[in-house]
C-alpha cells in the first residue's frame, strides 16, 4: 500500500527539501531570524508569564495506546540522605523514566518518515537503536524562541471546546486570526487552541486521545504559505483523529515533519493562555520553548512559556 | 555531629523563612516581578540566542560518584514503525531514563535539607518515596524567565579557567561585574562562569567533578544582599569542592536552598555565552530557563537560552 | 487507626521472631534443609518440566492501580550492531524498566511492615530510598529450591476457577490435599491454585485484580502449623480482595511476611501445572524458584519451574 | 569486510540449522530431554545448594564499554506506604532499570547475527525496536534445567585464576574433565571456570573485562561433538578477549549462537561452586537456570543454582 495521490499532490506544494541547503537539519526553524526574535521581544508589554506544559507524572496523558510511550515514572533515589555522615547537609535526588513524547513535547523532524525518507530526503534508516537519529534529532534545534501567536479556534467559533472529530481548517485559522486581531507572519510559532485538553484535565484520558479534534490535512499548505516556524496544539494526536480520509493515517505529520521540515508540538495546555490573551486583548507574545537537547532523539519534553 | 556555629551565623543573616508567607514554596523566585520581566525583555538588542545546556546522553557528566544520579539512557522504542500497516506513515519514538540532576539542571528548594528542615521551615520528611516532594517541588516554579547576568569570573581574572579548588568569592563577583560593565540587581538570575566545564568538554569527567572551583561559603550573603532570584554556574558541585571548611560539606547548598530559598543551577555550559557577551560587550540579557514540571521532583533538567 | 485485636491474636499464634536467631533474615526458608532438598529431588519421576511464570511485557498484569509498579518496558539498545566495523559479528542488546513485583514474583519479607516493624522485629525505617532494604532483602534468600506441592483448590472444588471474592480457607487447602493425594510437610513450597489467572489470560486485566479470590486470614495459621517454607498462588493480591474483614487490608501479607517471615509468590500461572499434575496423578514435585538477587530489593521477578 | 575463510570452515562443521526443524527456535536446548532431566535429578546427593549469580546493583560488572548495557538501577517507589490509611499495613515496592545482559545472564540465540542471519537461517531484521526478537527470543526457552558439569579449568591447571588473554582450549576442557572425574555428555550444561570473576570481586571492573581469559575459537567444535545444551562461564566476554585472530571479533558468539544455536551464559560466579565440588569430590549436579521470560528479549538475567 502506498500513500494516495492526494497526499503526494499536497506534498509537492509544501515541500522544503533543499530550501536551506542539502545538509539542513532544522527546516522551518531557519525562519526564526534574529530580526524575528527582536520583534518577539518587543511583544512583551506587561511581563505576564503563562506556562503551557502539563505536569509530568504517572497519570499523564498516555493510555498505552501508543506502544512504549510511557508516562513519566518519577522515583526518589535519595531522600534526605546525609551523604557525608550523620548531622551533615542531607540530599534528595530523583530519576525519571519517560517517553520523550509522553507529555507536552516537540516532535523532532525525524519523528516520522514516509516512503523510506525523512525531511530533506535523508534515508529513514539513519534512525537506529544504537544512536537514535543521526540526522535531524531534536538536539539540532539548539533553541526555540520566537514570536508566538495564539489562534484560539474554539474561542473564535464561540465554544469552549471543539467536538471530538472536528477538523480544524484554514478557514478556522483565519477566523481565529480575526478573533485575536493578529496576523501570522514568517517565523512565528502558531499555537492552535481546540480546548480538547480539557477532556484530559477532567480526568478522561481515553476520551482525550480519541476521537480528537485536530488539524485538517488542508492546514499544512496554510502554514507553508505563511512561512510558519512551528505549530503546537492542545491535543494528543495534533491532527484530527481518526483521520478525514479513510486509511490515510497521520498525513499532517508526514506533511509537516517530512515535507516541510516544520516541528510540531502536542499536549500543550493552552487554557490559561486563552484566558490571559482574552484579558489582555493581545494574541501575540514572546514564546520560549526550547526542547531538552537529547542527543539523537526524535522528540523532547518542553516547558513552554508565553511572555505577554 | 551538628553543623558548626559558623554555618548558623551566616544562616541567620540570609534566612528568608516567612518573607513571602508561611506557605511560600518558591522563595527568591518571588523577586522576579512582571516589572523585572519587562526589563529583561528590554535587554534583547540583537536577537542572538545562546543555548546553555550540555547535550543529554550516556556520556554525560556523571561518573557514578553520586549514587543513583545516572546519565541519560536514551533508547528507541519504535523505529520507522508503520503503525497503521505497510506503506503508511512510519513513526519513531523514544524513552529516556535519567537522573533529574544528571546534566544541566536546576535544584529545587527541596533538593537539600539540614537539621530536619527544608526551606520555610517545612519538615524534611515531607519528601517521600511515594510522592516525592510534597512541598517545594520543582514544578512549583511554573516559569523561570528573568534578566540574566553573566559574571565571567574567569574572564575578569584574566584566565580561561579557574583552577580546581579555587573558591569564587564576593570580591570575584564584583570584579566580574566591573569586567562586564553590569550591576546585579533584584530579581536577576546570575550565571557565574569559572570555565570548569571545559574539563568535561575535553573528555575528563572525573577531573570535572573533583577538585572543582566553585562558590565560597561567603557568596550566599552577597546573593542575599543583591536579592538575586537564582544562581547557576558551570560546575558539577556548584560550590567549591572539596569544601573550604573541613567537614562542612555543601554549606552553600544549605544556605541557598534551605535558608534563602534560592534555586541553584549546575552544569551550565557558559563558554559560548562568554564569547557572545565579549563580542557584544554586554553581559545582561533575557534568560529563559523554565524547568520541566516534574511533579514533586527535587530537580529538573533545563535547556536555558540567553537572548541578547 | 491501629490494626484490630483479631489481627493481633492471630499474629501472636504464628509469630516466628527469634525462632532462627535475632539476626535471621530469611524466616521460614530456614525450613528448607538439605534433607528436604534431597526429598524434593526424589520427586522427579518423568523429567517433565512446567514453567510457571507469565511472560514479561508491556501488557502485563499491572493496571496502574498499585502506584509505581510498572509493567516491564523492554527496549532494544542495539539491533544487529556491528560494533567492530562493517561485516563483523553484529550484536543486539536490550534494557528493561519494570516493577520488581510487576509480574510473577516473590515478595521479600520486607515488602510489608506494620506498626513500624518488619519481620524479626527489625525497624521499618531500615528500608530507605538510598539502599533499599538493609535487612531482609530478596537477595538474602540466595536460593529457593524445595519440594513443591500443588493445592488445586479450584480442581478440588470441581470448578475451573473460583469466583472473584471467594476466600480460600484451611478447609479448602485440606480438600485440595485430599484431591491431590498429597500431604504438605515441613519445608514444602505450597502453590495454591484458584484459576484466577485465567481472567488475565483472557484479556481482562482489571477483572483479574479485583475482585479476586485469595487466601483467607485464617490460612496463615494453617501454613504455620504445617511449617511451610513459602506459598505462591495465581492471583494479583495473594489474599482475598477486597478483604474479608472491613478496613483490615492486607492482613495475610502482614501475618505471612512480618509475623511468620514466610515469602509469598503472586501472579504464578498454575494452569499448565494443574493439567500436568492431573495427567501424572501426582501433585508433588521438585520446585526451583530462585529470585534474582537484587541487592536490598523488597521483591523480585522469578521464573519458577516445576519438575515432575 | 566479510568474516574470514577460517570462520566459515568451522561454521560448516558445527552448523545445526534445520537439525530440529525449520521452525526451531531453541537449538541445542532440544538436547535436554526428559531422560536427561531424570539423570540430572539423580545427581542430587547431599542437597547442598550453590547460587551462581552475582548480586544485582549499581556497582555491577558493566563499565560503560558496551553501549547501553547499564548496571541495575534499583529504586524504591514506595517505602512503608500505608496505602489504605494511617495505621494500616504498609508496603514497600521497587523498580529496576537494567541491561538484560548486564549481570549474570543468558544470551538468547538472537543476541548476535552475522552475514544478515540469525540461528536457523532466520533474517537478522526480525529483531526490531518495536517488538524485539520476533524469532528466538529468550522467552522461547521456557525452562533451562539439566545436568550441570563444572569444568574447573583453573583448578585443573593448578592455578586460582587463568591469566588475562589466556585462551581456554579443548585440551583444557578435557583436562578439567579428568580433574573432576566427570565426562560431559549430551544435554549437559557446561560451566567453565577460569577464575576471572575474582578480578571483579576484588573491585577491578575494568580489569575484569579486559584482557580476559575465555573460550578459544576451537571450543565450539568440542561442544558440538559432545552435544552440549549450553555453556556458561565466569567472564564478561565469554570468549578470549581481545580475540585470538586479529580482526575476528566475537567468533565464538557467532559459532555458538548463530551456527549451533547454543545459549551462552556470562558473568556466572563459579567460585563457591568450585569449593563445593572440591569438597564433595563431585563435579556434576542438578543445575536450574531458567531465564526470566522477557518477551522478545535477546538475553535475560538468571539466578542459577547448582544442587549437589
Amino acid at each position: 500500500m502506498a500513500l494516495p495521490k492526494e497526499f503526494h499532490e499536497i506534498a509537492g506544494r509544501v515541500n522544503n527539501w533543499g530550501r536551506w541547503g542539502a545538509d539542513d537539519e532544522i527546516g522551518t526553524l531557519n525562519l526564526v531570524t534574529a530580526q524575528v526574535v527582536r520583534g518577539a521581544a518587543a511583544e512583551v508589554r506587561t511581563g505576564r508569564r503563562v506556562p503551557l506544559a502539563l505536569p509530568l507524572h504517572q497519570d499523564g496523558v498516555q493510555t498505552g495506546m501508543i506502544p512504549g510511550r510511557v508516562n513519566p515514572l518519577h522515583v526518589m533515589v535519595q531522600i534526605n540522605q546525609e551523604l557525608f555522615g550523620p548531622g551533615t547537609v542531607a540530599c534528595s535526588d530523583d530519576v525519571v523514566t519517560m517517553g520523550l513524547q509522553a507529555g507536552t513535547h516537540w516532535d523532532a523532524l525525524t519523528h516520522v518518515s514516509h516512503s523510506g525518507k525523512l525531511y530533506n530526503g535523508q534515508p529513514a534508516h539513519t534512525v537506529t537503536a544504537h544512536g537514535g537519529a543521526e540526522f535531524g534529532g531534536i538536539d539540532k534545534a539548539r533553541h526555540i524562541v520566537s514570536r508566538g501567536v495564539l489562534l484560539d479556534v474554539a474561542g473564535a467559533r464561540g465554544t469552549h471546546r471543539l467536538a471530538g472529530g472536528r477538523a480544524v481548517t484554514p478557514e478556522d485559522l483565519e477566523a481565529a486570526e480575526e478573533f485575536g486581531g493578529v496576523r501570522v507572519r514568517s517565523g512565528d510559532i502558531v499555537l492552535v487552541r481546540t480546548g480538547q485538553v480539557q477532556v484530559y484535565l477532567a480526568g478522561d484520558r481515553h476520551g482525550y486521545g480519541h476521537p480528537s479534534p485536530g488539524l485538517s490535512v488542508r492546514c499544512p499548505e496554510w502554514f507553508h504559505a505563511r512561512d510558519v516556524a512551528a505549530v503546537a496544539n492542545d491535543t494528543l494526536t495534533f491532527e484530527i483523529f481518526p483521520p478525514e480520509i479513510e486509511d490515510l493515517w497521520l498525513p499532517v505529520h508526514a506533511l509537516d515533519l517530512v515535507e516541510m521540515g516544520m516541528p510540531q508540538g502536542q499536549n500543550w495546555n493552552l487554557e490559561e493562555l486563552s484566558t490571559a490573551c482574552g484579558e489582555e486583548r493581545r494574541y501575540a507574545f514572546l514564546l520560549s520553548a526550547t526542547p531538552e537537547p537529547f542527543a539523537g532523539a526524535t522528540g523532547s519534553p518542553v516547558a513552554p512559556v508565553a511572555i505577554l
